[in-house]
């Protein structure tokens, strides 16, 4: 399968000196991005440090192999981090084995899921979460997520998962609040917050060139990083109960197989299946959106088999769940990442960094990392998108708020699970009740239109109902009912035309419905016609004998007209060359 | 609301003593056809006798009271029974008063989801049944009923719901068999089976005029009990352990509720739910196709409140779960049922029946209970039903074979749900990759055309997609794929039309992927143009700033040409009359 053809050779081919000095600038970066990330999105997941670190390196000379985007930054990510976080805490206490053992499993299983899902050339799936669901996700998510780390900002314990259960946790444990902890949270909140916008300009002012203070300021969160932890070093705040990173492993992430659990295995089946969903959706569309800027294109399958394969890599090196994340993928596209070259090396500079930097990392304070994680989420939320949405399309509106409320309130798998159900059945509902318009003819042209919206010529013999729906099980009994009713209120009907320009398919409900509609009409003294069939539909209708009963059959709807109510259409010489409204319509 | 409206008036309006002569005797003939059937469908819910019967009193009543179909006969029905037993089964042992419970709240709760679903006007929802799943379902439901009696039509211990446990069971209990029980299971089911072509030609060959010998011929089922009654009682066979019914209370249906228990409940909820639908639908079908012979119309809401009351009833009055039944409603219709007082008058002489016939039930043979069932459910199986829903469409045909797989294999719940979730899961897929036409003028006509089926006309510098479907999420990105293809396709490209005539939904997913388009031609350097969009899909995008944007937007795909490749459309006089098609299209 060409999705599976290692696309290092095109390297090879094209790899110049100028791509490698470019790569390594963007490697160097993200790596410095990349350090404190990791080990905040390990403490939103309920990890150790170093599982972040280490999601930083297996995972991403996996996909610099098999991936399709040269910009894509893989790693852990804050929303998968919180998933993560959720299905491993419902069934063990974090800091135990068995929830450590749980966030390996899914990765494994979420990879397993994704690769197949590539190999299989699945990813369409991946289309059943709709754009207001996934975006009024990651909102509730982010929410989420700085809610959950609030307690490191203040320095307090807090429990639970959803809104109604950590709100009422903090204002109980308000009391035992960490003064100096408070602070630091507050002195590096307020630098992060401000060097997204005033680091790049503070540094031109000193003297730098704009691309080089533009660059330099991609380092605020390794700024916060050492300011921090020197203060906490120097001032000795871990004593005064600060609390602190501590120790973390030195070297390389060992590789082995997590320990074997069928029941652990069954039951995180679903909330991977969701965690890989997300994953995928989020990872996607930065990719997309970056190689649509180079007019580029990437393959869905092969992204599918490049993440499922990263996250196969996360579970056997002690790592995190991983996906492309978005603001270091764009940071990494900024600073001029040309291949996935940049992605391997921001991998060996990791490792480099867990072989001799770890014992610098130890007075790193908890609150540092929960501040990066705020600053970084306070990207996903969207609050503009509901009323968005809504104005749009009442349904999406709902989906999208159904899907918001749930998260916050219930959780982040029931809420999206919620989202995408809800977006089918409003759209199984909506379909069940299709847009039926009775047309007639826009004056001397071939053009048929809805009788309430232009001024058009009828017959009264002959009633011409265009159907705006596929005819499929959720409709089929509606048009039957339809019918029914035009039957009744039109004595002088004598032949009825259903106009199937709109039908793009009849399953076998909807044929059933024909055939009843069919022998309805007959009992009737009505005859029945179609006009406009589309090729796919007519060929699905050839293989019943419906068409052997049918009282007609056009290509266009002129051509019903001017056999059913041939006074009508005379003058079709002339053509306005304008819309005919009726007024107010 | 008019639902509500009690339609006791209409009767005293119209009723006659014609229509009295004719109720009277359908519900007499419906009488003697209930008996034996409810007591056998009690015993294939694993209920006592008497639950059949008193599940032909109440809600019979109710119906009468609340219904809008003349013709339907309500009462307990074979796929409803198996369905309560499979249920109940999950629960508690048969005969136990743990199973019994749960029988009486499948009842309370399907009946008041029902009548919930009816107030609110949801009947809808039963569309979400496609024919095909339903038919799959109920020839599915019949298998394991006729699999469920083999065991009383042999005399022998069987236990097991599904296929894969029933038949080791029979084979391993094969030794056990009771040849009197043979004997008479034989001699009911040939008579009974003889009886539905050959008593009425029989009994006219007796000399009796042809209406009264059809008419006499429904009594095939009480003669059958009636003889294997007698027989059992002069032989004795009870004694050489032939098994009977037995002692059923004498006397009306005790009112009581159900002894409430919170987790039982809890329990049932969605079990009752597939129960009330498959219920619902069943019933639908029947008082649908009855009244369009006479030229009536039901009431989907109205049956909804008026089969949940009954169920209620049934719930309040020791029965069990009842819907509309069709073998029942055909000879009631057949037998010339006026009007809905039929059922009153069959439940009141089920109730005379229950204060002075119970004694001689006594001695009925289970055996001829499982033969009426056997007979009964024949008349279910559909099995031409699966090729020729395959041979329409393979995802019709494939969403029956699992219905019916997981029906035979892993119990009815199961199979009613992969039967629902699979077409709904084929209809997303088949919809995320629409069918997208790329076409071109029909010579001299407004018509335009797939360009693969028809000889038209197209200007290289404007391509022309049609796309035959609703743009809605599962499908969002793919229009946004096809259009990048369309650009690297045609270097030549300067004007992108999208014919909207067979889009109708654009949904907020969609919406942002055009926006994309949008972009991606802006910055390819190729115009975009809507024509024929439909009322409700431009009053949708009326509500975004999408139209401010584009290049172009035009009532018919002729003015459209017109506009962008002027040199095309100059003769569109002459029309041809007939079909232009390419050879071998």
């Amino acid at each position: 399968m060409s999705v599976l053809r290692l696309p290092l050779r095109d390297w090879g081919r094209s790899y110049s000196r100028e791509n490698l000095s470019a790569d390594l600038i963007a490697a160097l970066v993200v790596t410095v991005m990349l350090i404190p990330q990791g080990m905040a999105y390990a403490m939103l997941a309920g990890l150790p440090p170093q599982a972040g670190l280490y999601g930083s390196i297996i995972p991403l000379l996996i996909y610099a192999a098999l991936g399709s985007s040269s910009a894509l930054a893989v790693g852990p990510v804050a929303v998968v981090a919180l998933m993560t976080a959720a299905t491993a805490g419902s069934i063990a206490e974090i800091g135990t084995p068995g929830y450590q053992l749980a966030a390996l499993w899914i990765a494994m299983i979420s990879g397993a899921l994704m690769l197949a899902m590539g190999l299989l050339r699945l990813g369409f799936v991946a289309n059943f979460l709709s754009h207001p669901v996934i975006s009024g996700f990651i909102t509730a998510a982010g929410i989420l997520i700085a809610a959950s780390q609030i307690r490191h900002l203040l320095g307090i314990q807090t429990s639970g998962k959803t809104l109604p259960e950590v709100i009422p946790s903090i204002i109980e444990n308000i009391g035992g609040i960490h003064w100096p902890t408070v602070l630091i949270s507050a002195l590096v909140l307020a630098f992060l917050i401000w060097s997204r916008k005033g680091l790049a300009p503070a540094l031109r002012s000193l003297g730098l060139a704009a691309p080089t203070a533009a660059l330099l300021a991609k380092g605020g969160l390794f700024l916060a990083v050492l300011a921090s932890t020197l203060a906490t070093w120097i001032l000795g705040l871990d004593a005064q109960g600060l609390r602190i990173v501590g120790d973390i492993p030195r070297g390389l992430p060992p590789l082995a197989l997590p320990a074997f659990d069928m029941d652990l295995i069954t039951y995180l089946l679903v909330p991977s299946a969701l965690i890989a969903l997300v994953g995928y959706v989020e990872s996607i569309s930065i990719a997309q959106t970056l190689a649509a800027k180079r007019r580029q294109r990437v393959s869905p399958d092969r992204e599918l088999i490049a993440l499922g394969a990263a996250n196969l890599g996360a579970g056997l090196s002690q790592a995190m769940p991983v996906t492309g994340g978005l603001s270091r993928s764009i940071v990494n596209y900024d600073a001029g990442a040309r291949t996935k070259l940049a992605g391997a090396m921001t991998a060996l500079m990791i490792g480099a960094a867990l072989l001799a930097l770890t014992p610098l990392l130890y007075f790193l304070p908890n609150a540092t990392l929960a501040a990066i994680i705020i600053v970084a989420v306070l990207s996903l939320l969207d609050f503009g998108a509901l009323p968005r949405a809504w104005t749009y399309s009442k349904a999406d509106g709902a989906a999208m708020a159904a899907t918001m409320a749930f998260t916050l309130v219930m959780g982040v798998e029931q809420g999206l699970a919620a989202g995408v159900g809800l977006s089918i059945v409003l759209h199984l509902y909506r379909t069940s009740r299709p847009h039926v318009a009775e047309v007639g003819q826009v004056p001397g042209t071939g053009h048929f239109r809805n009788v309430d919206r232009y001024e058009v010529v009828t017959a009264p013999e002959v009633v011409t109902l265009r159907v705006d729906e596929s005819l499929y099980f959720p409709n089929a009994r509606y048009l039957e009912e339809l019918v029914q009713q035009k039957i009744t209120e039109n004595p002088a009907l004598k032949h009825l035309v259903l106009m199937f320009s709109a039908v793009n398919e009849v399953d076998t409900s909807a044929l059933e419905s024909l055939e009843m509609i069919q022998a309805k009409l007959r009992d009737a003294g009505v005859t029945l016609h179609l006009s406009e069939v589309k090729g796919p539909v007519m060929d699905r209708l050839r293989r019943s004998d419906f068409l052997d009963h049918l009282d007609g059959l056009y290509l266009t709807q002129l051509d019903a007209m001017e056999a059913l109510a041939p006074t009508l259409t005379r003058d079709t010489l002339a053509r306005p060359r304008h819309e005919v409204r009726k007024p107010g319509a």
